[in-house]
């Protein structure tokens, strides 16, 4: 959201075994993956490498315990992809937190905002 | 907060003119700041060079309507700091806002941690 020239970023990240499961870039691709129909659309979609795309979807499935793409034709490497249940729901939980997230926190993050200062200021 | 061998992180980030104004490792440089009583033990404490600290401390101050940081005895450079009231209401309007956040979406939080495998899944 923004609030005169300020953006306040919201990000949640669950870790496992020390390394991200969830987050927001495998979020968004997934998301992007829903809408386009395969990972490399995605991918396209997102300016990422397809090797990219592909690694962050493969490391999201094994994080789970049910696999949050699922693959057609030649496995995740090609054909289409869609989201599994897991994925659509872990796509919805995602997005619900932020959503109540920034609700309750309003009040103190507008709060916050107001000690920004407006204009940038002379760097000394 | 740790569900089984999951770690939930919450970050909230405030830009300015497109570069960080408030974020995570401000708020808890501030607060090592606020407990140590100098940028430098402050910076020792948090394994920081006191260059970087000291520069974090004076963007944060240029990124807000008044300083967050107040030094004596020589400027920012040298001697005490501490918190100014601007300063100890960023800090705890930041600490609100993540607890405010995870308590709200703690049923979702939930939901998308139960998604997550319990042990290594095997790479493929």
């Amino acid at each position: 959201m923004t609030t005169s020239n300020s953006t306040v970023q919201f990000r949640m990240r669950i870790y496992r075994e020390g390394a991200i499961a969830i987050g927001p870039g495998r979020v968004a691709l997934l998301e992007a993956i829903e809408e386009a129909g395969s990972i490399s659309a995605a991918a396209r979609k997102l300016k990422m490498s397809y090797r990219r795309a592909w690694l962050l979807v493969n490391d999201t499935n094994n994080a789970l315990k049910e696999p949050a793409v699922s693959s057609s034709e030649g496995g995740v490497a090609g054909g289409g992809s869609r989201l599994t249940p897991t994925g659509r729901a872990l796509v919805e939980h995602y997005r619900n937190i932020e959503a109540a997230a920034a609700r309750a926190a309003q009040a103190d993050i507008d709060a916050l905002t107001a000690l920004i200062a407006k204009e940038p200021a002379e760097s000394d």
